[in-house]
């Protein structure tokens, strides 16, 4: 298992997920110590979930699981990248492909991602 | 301005650096209120330096400075996305194009990013 600097921002660093194919940013989210562990071991992205306290498995509820291709790790040990096949294509919770779904124009959010999935559909709200 | 929640997270939050073009991912460092005005204002990518508790002006040593060619902003507004020229043609400061210039391989780390510069002949240690 690669040791990750967790104990620099107490126990919790930057995990990005891109797209292994098109190199689109899909989302960040953060990995403690056994979300990392979890992640290694069954090559399916987990998360901590900063708002629950909890371990995130992403994809839990939505079926939208991220299947690990490769893990790249920074130059300090304390940020990661998971270049994942984002199953659903979309890992976002308000269903657009991408978190990033907006851009800065003229000092203005504009949408520039695409729509997947109807969240209140998937998640039954 | 666009407001992001920097409160949230002890009034920093993560900013990723993609090259504009081939969308691989540079680094990633964090930013407070006053970097991302700055970054907004200048169009020249500022962050916050968690180790020296201060701004830092990416590339004021190097020279190699980030020009920001576009800025996305993640769904819960606590990260955004840098897409930039990187001048220089290195982000890490160990001389890589990326500072995430190694992959887990075989449950080690392999060296997978090139080597752009050497770094004591840049920063002159």
């Amino acid at each position: 298992m690669i040791d990750l600097d967790f104990d620099k921002s107490g126990g919790l660093i930057p995990a990005i997920a891109q797209d292994y194919l098109t190199k689109e940013i899909l989302m960040q989210a953060y990995i403690n110590k056994e979300a990392w562990e979890l992640t290694i071991k069954n090559n399916v992205a987990v998360y901590y979930s900063r708002s629950r306290k909890s371990l995130w498995k992403k994809g839990e509820t939505s079926g939208n699981v991220q299947k690990i291709k490769e893990i790249k790790v920074d130059c300090d040990l304390d940020s990661v990248i998971f270049l994942v096949e984002q199953i659903g294509d979309a890992a976002c919770h308000k269903g657009y492909r991408s978190c990033y779904y907006r851009s800065i124009k003229n000092n203005d959010l504009k949408i520039t991602g695409d729509l997947i999935f109807d969240p209140k559909v998937v998640y039954k709200k």
